[in-house]
């Protein structure tokens, strides 16, 4: 039996952003509050490293630290750092802007029809502050790791954001710019979009499985085509 | 006839060092002194590719900075933004620690007897205060762009350092962070060296030519022996 297409829109697949990187060009302004979180607690960590640990969960950065600097910490550490972190973030938010062509295209996919999503690592708190920069409208769906068990590489938060937006993981596209994103998209089934704005490589995003890679927001937008949506 | 090695020990072969982001943890400030230069001078660019462009000589950096913008700036512009860059990168150097196992790495190579020289895209005054953090001796060949007429992705200063140390280029190993090392190293006939602490990724460094990659100098360090070089 064929299978039962009718139903699909392939022209109109779901589209499942990540936030830092991604959508707002916030990732150095992130590390360099890890780095300074990380120093006031004593804990030397060369800045690179942390870099490419930015949009995995808290809890596998505080655990991959460990691992890399050799030192134990307490729960109440963690959470200590992860506070600091906060602090430190807010303390450079205003320097942070939308990327180019960031709020064009979730326009564009609005207009188009195409449903859309946010998928991020970050809090609550922390994705308030992005939201309002980027104007999302109020009716769609964000998925912060305040809502699913675990964060990325785990696939959870892109599961969870297409089912509020009704649709197959598998009819859904992720676009991410870090490694953490494509291997979630990997175990999500969903086909994982690479954008290099927040300081990954090309290579690294499809030797992590991207199936296509753009520069940023804009040049996504200008590329629309080439993943199947028909633009008017 | 044979080709007469008598006189080659490839077991020390010469080594050239770039500064930032290989012996220096540095990249990150000089990234976000280009972007506050940027900014006060009304230039915006997305953090990433100020990244991307670190380590490539200066001149080359502003007409790169020219395309992707789409603004031309004068000489007089140009040599305005390079002083905010060095103000603002002044700012932060305070921030800026030897990465693991620089300074170790120097003193074991100089035990062993392989000559090493630094060959950097930065100015002397810039350099100067990276080269005491390291504790470089000084009949320690320095080649800074003020000495040659093309810096790095252009071969000039890897060249430049081999001639100073009396070596053949095609007897030595260039070590870098930047793609325009690896560049420089294949337009210079020296096998590259990478190292990934500067932010770029292994396979992006492989891609530009790496003939090895290691994570910083302290992964160099321990891992000497698969470059020939016979620690005792």
């Amino acid at each position: 039996m064929a299978p039962n297409t009718s139903s699909l829109r392939t022209d109109r697949p779901a589209v499942l952003f990540d936030l830092d990187g991604t959508l707002l060009d916030s990732v150095y302004q992130h590390v360099l509050a890890w780095k300074e979180a990380l120093e006031s607690a004593g804990i030397p960590l060369s800045i690179w490293r942390i870099h490419r640990r930015i949009g995995m969960s808290g809890g596998l950065f505080v655990r991959a630290l460990v691992r890399e600097t050799g030192r134990e910490l307490t729960a109440g550490e963690a959470d200590r750092l992860r506070k600091l972190h906060e602090e430190a973030y807010g303390r450079r938010v205003r320097e942070v802007k939308p990327l180019p062509g960031a709020q064009r295209l979730l326009e564009v996919l609005t207009d188009l029809g195409v449903p859309w999503a946010i998928a991020t690592s970050s809090s609550d708190v922390t994705a308030a502050a992005s939201l309002t920069m980027l104007d999302v409208p109020r009716d769609v769906p964000v998925i912060t790791r305040d809502k699913v068990a675990y964060a990325k590489p785990n696939p959870d938060l892109f599961l969870a954001a297409a089912e509020a937006l009704g649709r197959a993981i598998t009819d859904s596209f992720v676009v991410g710019d870090s490694v953490w994103d494509m291997l979630a998209a990997q175990r999500a089934q969903a086909l994982g979009i690479g954008v290099l704005s927040g300081g990954y490589g090309r290579e690294e995003l499809e030797t992590a499985g991207a199936y296509r890679s753009y520069d940023d927001p804009l040049d996504l937008l200008e590329h629309l085509d080439e993943l199947g949506i028909r633009t008017r």
